[in-house]
């Protein structure tokens, strides 16, 4: 059963200003609850449904597991379906990474299933970092963390001053713009960092002016843009065909 | 003013059975139903607000624009947001396109916002026809008109028996699995085409045996998968920088 202090709890951390002050985020569904036992992430508490409690009893042992009807989870949860578990995780300390290897930087994603969406799909091309700027989503909002479908433990993000970050790096800075050297075209080099703009202001001066190679995905037909998080999945795959 | 009588024409059409019945769909948001202007779709009417109208006067000519306030569009729209003007537009009787050239068929992708965003990147890589599926997500459907950012108008989605179009048609069909040769290698033909399932039961038996080659998105970290949105985008761009 959920407790009247622990529905508190969970609906408290739907909002980014009590999450930040308990220090706790929320993994909501299935396949995101279940990744928890392949991370190092600290897990607080895991709410349940009988079955989903006895169908994974193995991947949960370990964890401290409250059974709740899907009821009780549902009233709880801030999504609207895939209610059969919620997770209360301690948000960790990331150290900003070093700027090495493939990196992602993203400047005003502010949507937060978008960055969700980049999330998973720097996971399946084996980036590690993503660095953000403070104006971007928060990457332990409910919806971020449901749209990385369990990338959420293996890729971090850090926000930060992103135009210090980009100044202080000795990377190659790809930016995507819609004008720029085609991603069919470019040399990419084995290290660098893709940076990307939100859909309505682009990439901004404050982070354009260090850029050091503008890109572009070709276009053959009339969509005047692509979604971000497409377009980021996209020039990934372009990059990793050279360096993989 | 919206009346009544309108309001419920509104409200109604963001059911599909509604909307077969009245051969009628809504368009919502300014980019939208600014593409209107430039495709051969029929309008009826486009309630807007008086900024909306006056800003966008040369477009909109033409069309029966009715004004209204922000408060009423928010209360007919069936969106949470984007609210400044909704069009309601004839459901074109769409040919079934014949199987030439780059064309999309889509298996059992009943979620309308991917839908919309397959026919987002599909209009970016220059592909005017989707087949699907009876049981994909409905064309016509608000959120998948709303995601495709106004490339409804440019690229058809038919609703057909889609085994029988496989058998049917002479183009090679490249089906994506999780495993199969990797799109990095593959030798596209230049007309073809692309079978994409969906994301919790991939490409069907009833479709997959009518794929002549399968194909997949290598992966370089520790995602299981890609949205099927993504992972169309991702081919696309592998195939059009082949054939262009």
């Amino acid at each position: 059963m959920i407790s009247k202090n622990q529905l508190k709890l969970l609906r408290a951390l739907g909002q980014k200003k009590q999450r930040k002050a308990h220090g706790l985020f929320l993994v909501q569904g299935e396949k995101n609850v279940l990744e928890l036992a392949n991370s190092a992430l600290t897990v607080k508490q895991i709410f349940a449904t009988a079955d989903f409690l006895a169908e994974n009893r193995s991947e949960l042992s370990g964890f401290e597991c409250i059974e709740a009807s899907l009821d009780d989870l549902t009233k709880a949860s801030t999504l609207v379906s895939n209610n059969a578990t919620i997770a209360v995780v301690e948000i960790p300390s990331v150290e900003t990474p070093k700027a090495q290897g493939l990196m992602i930087a993203l400047d005003g994603v502010s949507d937060p299933g978008n960055l969700g969406t980049i999330i998973r799909v720097a996971d399946w091309y084996g980036i590690k970092h993503i660095v953000a700027s403070t104006d971007c989503a928060d990457p332990y909002n409910p919806k971020t963390i449901s749209a990385t479908m369990g990338s959420f433990g293996r890729v971090t993000v850090s926000q930060l001053d992103l135009p210090s970050y980009l100044e202080q790096s000795n990377l190659p800075v790809y930016g995507a713009f819609l004008e720029g050297e085609s991603v069919h075209k470019t040399e990419f080099a084995a290290e660098g960092i893709l940076l990307m703009g939100s859909e309505s202001h682009g990439i901004r001066e404050h982070a354009a002016k260090f850029v050091t190679d503008k890109i572009t995905i070709p276009a053959f037909g009339g969509a005047e843009s692509l979604n971000v998080a497409m377009a980021t999945g996209i020039i990934l795959d372009n990059l990793r065909r050279q360096h993989s």
